[in-house]
């Protein structure tokens, strides 16, 4: 019997489960534990032993796996008790637009491959470099998330200021060290990037930010004109935070675009967070700016409400992702047109149609609607951080900039405070464990304490209070017993 | 109305639309034209030219643009007569593994975040690790595909051969080039990574094939010997093909790995589409050897019959990966045992549970049934081979090593030669314009034919002869035309 005979007869069965599961999922994902109760692999034990599979398993035993197995050990990122990170819950939609395009499993890479999906990731990017503040000169690509955007952003600053010889000879093309600098608040990924593209995480420069979180711009400028000055290092890129990773910050993206400007610096924006948050009114008001970037990384799969892995690079002048990223294979038609096939736009020479779920949200949703969504997830920070202030208990260990609130519980009284540390840190794994909230463990200045991502669009004030009460009962709790 | 609402009353439609898309498509997507007859952007004009949607779209409108536009632009590479690149047709199961991932919108990238997720991606590195040969101190991480998968090798390879200065200084640790070795016939990507390394494309040393298009060894040996003697340059890497790009050779592991081990260079591997053929029987000879390799990149969306984006890297120990991508950030949990997180063994912090289709796959067709079809395809390209060979109509470009075809129509008689490099270049694009059949255009010493990949479970015989005869007939045509 061949592969196809075998999915004729199971692709009822097939749809019939996702049907259920789908359904099922959709009624309980909101309500119950946020996830399962504590990290026991113990769980996952007889899926973690399991031989490679010789003889194929009928179906019916492996739903039977992911009804037991997999799903309970799942976290709901639906949940409205789910805070953490800038994981929002997802839209159904976009199932839908991924089940489509695994059914179809075109290679977007080559438009001959995919004209649909050719042109339905242009339009993708077309669309995201107009929430971005774009005009018709700027392009993009797909890619799987945050961190690879800006490692494309920084592959594209290279070429761009050390030029063709940094495709040919690499690093080595100019023995001096390029420099990178941004603020000490910037997301890892970017000393990753930096890590992974041969210029060494130390070459990172990193410059102290303000009580606000803001990267101080003037000494930046004092770094970036002693090392140009000494001859030692190839300064090459400023990177803004527009979101920082502690507390969604905006760094100045204005005076940091001014001094890539004056120091004929690539200016490379990470919007993986905060790009969409250009479509809330009233919106912060650095993102005026955004447009100023060379490059913006701008995650789809963080306040687009789309699934993983969406992310996406956007530049102001499509040709420079050309110019890095266009090489020719033997078996690739030399008849395309120049910039048609995302082949020459990235890494991927195969690759799904993830746009896809893209195109469906932000028509499904549209831009108004998102904006009102995103203006009532910065107003539910501020009514957040009202309730922090006003609770003696608490206090906050960050500025709220967008839609992230750093606080710790400090006790009633203050004669535990050499214990406050480690009651903080405790926080988000006693919370975990026991399926009522999932929140983040965060470090700011030598506290430790939660971080708290308004990121969910199912997270109303009443979550807010509930998790403001269960951190006060489980701290008090360990604290006089 | 908020999302959750809006969702509520949509999913029901959502999920009709779904099971009529899918039911409708498996119905027809092994018959009729491959794809749509040229690639008119014509077609997609409506699409390409609709604004920023800022009101929300009805569901019917959305889904009449998916059957009247998307859909008919795109190319199905389900169909039997679709045998271009390494694009094989995918499995419905995984589908639903795409629709699962994206309802639970689990991140895959930390343990606690995805107690599943994590367990499913280790138990199916696992099983990809012994299906390549490798014993339990391999591991490995999903990625998007093959070229990211070179890209994480080269990244170990580098950060295992100069060790930690290359995490903290890159490629300024060491003033000395750092070089690459492979074959002619390596797969593109490798260039592409060597760049955004900051190695530089021209510090991937090619060196020549045989006619079977097997990496000369002894060359690569002597050109190591004076480069490692000359002092100038920094040999790290050598990469061996295990199914070349153009053909789908294999070259020899074994001696391959010798010389790396001689040299002390790292020895990858990229078996993304040849690395599933050791579950063939008889299988190459030379993935007797493929657990030799320090790295291995493997696609499952190649030749087990995945789709898009499904990648993997593999290593034989499983500490390198850990060494080249672990970086912690503040606001990741300390209490998290090392090596749990696949966030420190790549670059994604966000990434979906991708993992979750392989495994269905896996249990689904099982080793065994995944052998008897790997062994039909390579029986297929013999049985290919020989109708070349038998027809003086035609004439084989390159060896058949697995279940590649490279050849060339080169007419009844000779007077037409001069047009022969014409004639062949426009095949692919009049067989794809005419919706009868896809295959790739191929330029092997000067001569451009034609590549046929079986790498589609739904290619029979009679599939093969009606290409033949499809070529013979325009072929004919234009030139007495």
């Amino acid at each position: 019997m061949d592969f196809d005979e075998i999915q004729a007869k199971d692709l009822g069965i097939c749809m019939a489960y996702l049907q259920k599961f789908w359904g099922d999922y959709a009624d309980s994902r909101a309500s119950g534990n946020v996830g399962p109760s504590g990290f026991h692999y113990n769980d996952l034990e007889k899926l973690i032993k399991e031989p490679l599979p010789q003889a194929p398993q009928p179906l019916e035993h492996i739903f039977d796996e992911l009804d037991t197995q997999v799903l309970p050990n799942t976290v709901k990122t639906a949940h409205p008790m789910f805070m953490a990170y800038v994981t929002p819950p997802s839209l159904d939609i976009c199932a839908l637009g991924d089940a489509i395009s695994s059914i179809l499993n075109q290679n977007v890479s080559f438009a001959k491959l995919s004209p649909a999906g050719t042109a339905v990731e242009g339009k993708v990017i077309n669309w995201l470099c107009e929430i971005a503040g774009y005009s018709s000169k700027s392009g993009g690509v797909m890619v799987s998330g945050g961190s690879m955007a800006n490692l494309y952003g920084l592959a594209i600053a290279r070429r761009t200021i050390v030029g063709d010889p940094a495709i040919a000879h690499g690093n080595y093309a100019d023995p001096r060290p390029q420099r990178i600098y941004c603020s000490e608040h910037i997301h890892r990924s970017v000393h990753k990037a930096a890590m992974l593209l041969g210029i060494g995480a130390e070459n990172v420069c990193t410059i102290s930010a303000d009580q606000n979180h803001r990267v101080n711009v003037d000494e930046m400028e004092r770094k970036i004109l002693e090392e140009k000055e000494c001859g030692v290092f190839l300064p090459t890129t400023i990177v803004g935070a527009a979101g920082t990773r502690v507390c969604g910050a905006f760094d100045d993206l204005k005076r940091l675009s001014e001094l890539a400007d004056r120091y004929d610096l690539w200016f490379h924006v990470d919007a993986a967070f905060g790009g969409a948050l250009r479509l809330a009114s009233p919106r912060p008001a650095e993102l005026d700016y955004l447009g100023l970037a060379d490059s913006i990384t701008f995650d789809p799969h963080k306040l687009l409400f789309v699934p993983f892995d969406s992310g996406c690079l956007l530049v102001r002048e499509r040709q420079h992702l050309l110019d890095t990223f266009a090489v020719e294979g033997e078996y690739l038609e030399r008849s395309r047109p120049p910039g048609v096939d995302y082949a020459d736009m990235g890494m991927q020479l195969g690759r799904s149609m993830k746009a896809l779920k893209v195109w469906l949200a932000l028509k499904y949703i549209g831009t108004k609607r998102y904006g009102e969504e995103l203006s009532k997830l910065m107003d539910l920070a501020r009514y957040f951080e009202e309730l922090v202030r006003k609770d003696q208990d608490f206090e906050l260990l960050a500025p709220v900039a967008s839609t992230v609130v750093c606080f710790r519980w400090r006790g009633g009284e203050k004669r535990y405070s050499h214990l406050l540390n480690d009651t903080n840190q405790s926080i988000p794994a006693r919370l975990r464990n026991s399926g009522v909230a999932f929140v983040n463990q965060i470090r700011i200045n030598g506290m430790d304490g939660v971080r708290v991502c308004m990121t969910n669009f199912r997270t109303q004030k009443r979550h807010l209070e509930a998790l403001m009460e269960a951190i006060k009962k489980l701290c008090s709790d360990s604290m006089t017993s």
